[in-house]
């Protein structure tokens, strides 16, 4: 039996999000039938996090135990056969027994994209949250400032599955120009339910004239949700860069770049 | 009656092409629909050029005629609530009478990707062709300024609708790496059938080392379509850019950037 991480990458749109749904196919299932139809075993695929349905993913680690004789390295090329266009198995290593791609990613980032138009385009439709407002760039830089830090993040989470705490550590939060759209990357050891939308929904009204970048610090403080700004929607929102700071065999994979 | 000119874009991924086509949905005919909601008339529109299944345009001129009560300049907000997340309009213009998208374009510039990996990427698999074998930029570079002048280029069509002549002047034929992938841009005064993708799939086999780039010259001059490279799949062809030089009303537009 090997323990065996999977590094992946998906476009969201089609799926309810990556784990196992009553309600329609996810990227969990989709994995677990490759693995079925390709090794002839049902294996139980654990994953970096729960991405929402319509999340996307440029890197996402996934692990699971199997019996498994083709060689690892050759093993992205096999599974790939199996899964749809929209999924796809970039890399692949055995790992210690004890390795859960969860528990041991050490700092995740996550990147927002927002179109600034008035106007649809259809190639970014699929990737970004179209606003047609204007949007000062560098009042939404000076309030993302205010998310970084080891804080209590209530304020800017839904309610989900119950937390022990809702402290985070966010390690950079920064706003920037990518082409015609505006980016926004979130680092933290941890993140609560749909609190990168939430952070977004905040930086648009920082960005608008809603809030002042001194607000996000207050509202942190109170910890009140309805305070901060909207959870934008999922289209815009990428599981973007992992760490895996203690575990050597993922290192090559550069997932941080 | 006005004649009106519309730019818009679209993924051409889920269409049978620009044409109103019996056995699938074509652009033409949504747009046409999405026309008919919203100004109550059947009306006809001409398009720049009949771009195939799959295909993609950044920038696209359909011009028709209609009573139009609507200020042209909102017209593009009102077509589009009228059209699907893949289709968008971004500009519209009161045309002289004797305006025709296709017959008034000069020039045309299309862009196609290629993927150069051995394993899929999600976000690729709409927009580029994937190929896993090893290119050589620099001669496909090379390769690429064979293709420009006013040549016969019948070894690089499609059989299709019978043409005149195959004679067409190439501006220029470009190679360049675009992020991960490489782009090849090709602008002439006209297009035959599949050429960029043939041209493309010419450049592949000069790139891996199947035909030298002076093989370009005389497959060219021998006008035989069985001694060029293959037609590459549609998704990584996007119609790029547009030059309507003798429309003023079309110059604010920024066709050709």
């Amino acid at each position: 039996m090997k323990n065996i991480a999977l590094v992946l990458s998906y476009d969201g749109t089609n799926y309810n999000g990556w784990q196992v749904q009553k309600n329609g196919p996810s990227i969990q299932q989709s994995i677990e039938t490759a693995l079925f139809r390709l090794l002839g075993q049902q294996v139980r695929v654990s994953g970096v996090g729960r991405t929402d349905a319509g999340v996307h993913a440029r890197r996402y680690v996934a692990n699971f135990r199997a019996e498994c004789t083709i060689p690892v390295n050759r093993l992205p090329y096999a599974v790939n056969s199996f899964l749809p266009e929209d999924i796809a198995v970039s890399a692949a290593a055995a790992v210690p027994d004890g390795f859960d791609a969860r528990f041991d990613c050490t700092k995740k980032e996550y990147a927002y994209y927002i179109y600034p138009s008035a106007l649809r385009d259809p190639f970014h439709a699929r990737y970004a949250y179209r606003y047609n407002f204007p949007l000062d760039l560098k009042r939404m830089q000076e309030g993302a400032a205010r998310f970084v830090g080891r804080q209590d993040f209530a304020a800017v989470r839904s309610q989900g599955t119950p937390v022990k705490s809702t402290v985070r550590t966010v390690f950079w939060c920064e706003v920037e120009p990518a082409d015609e759209l505006i980016c926004i990357r979130v680092c933290g050891d941890g993140f609560l339910y749909n609190m990168v939308r939430a952070i977004a929904g905040t930086l648009i009204y920082v960005g608008g004239g809603k809030l002042t970048p001194d607000d996000i610090s207050s509202i942190l403080r109170a910890g009140k949700r309805g305070q901060a700004g909207p959870t934008l929607p999922a289209c815009g929102l990428f599981l973007n860069r992992l760490w895996y700071d203690h575990t050597p065999a993922l290192a090559s994979f550069r997932l941080d770049v």
